[in-house]
């Protein structure tokens, strides 16, 4: 579970496909998420797998922070290599998330 | 992929655990889907598991669908059932779709 923040803040939502070249991509994957922690604004990311589909998702806290993240240089280069070799598609949505719930059993 | 119109548009982010108590889970997700896919403002849905983390983010045209959606009496009950029994731990983020951009290697 992300400890995110009260709303608003910012989610992004990468939803992918991937095609059979996985070479590098796991390395690449693990080393995006380190980064994108390292990046003013972040406040979390979980990503889940499932057959050649993923969804992983980042938290932040505005839009300027995501801007910066996208063009950071080595993530531009992630990104141009997974439209050459790892994807065979990918929708990124920025959102703004205006309210949440969570609900924990150890609460109870 | 799913084919979400031009922004702003919404979306549910929902995050879980789930227990060691799975009777009936994969039924109720099956039904839930089915009935929201019904729903008035409804755009689309995708969910990835992997071991006992799912992440699904449902697809609407706006918050009073989202609503409408949440207070649907069936959709009610499997809430209840899953803070009962299947989920550890789980949050609902919704958010506005501010921008997006897709990637598709058939378009290349």
């Amino acid at each position: 579970m992300i400890n995110t923040p009260k709303p608003p803040y910012y989610a992004v939502i990468f939803t992918n496909e991937k095609t059979s070249d996985t070479k590098g991509y796991a390395e690449m994957a693990d080393q995006m998420a380190m980064l994108a922690a390292e990046q003013p604004g972040y406040l979390g990311l979980e990503s889940i797998s499932e057959g050649d589909k993923t969804i992983t998702i980042s938290y932040w806290t505005d839009q300027e922070s995501i801007l910066n993240w996208k063009n950071i240089s080595e993530h531009v280069i992630a990104q141009k290599t997974g439209r050459e070799r790892w994807y065979n598609y990918y929708t990124t949505r920025v959102a703004k998330v205006e309210r949440d719930y969570s609900f924990d059993k150890e609460d109870m």
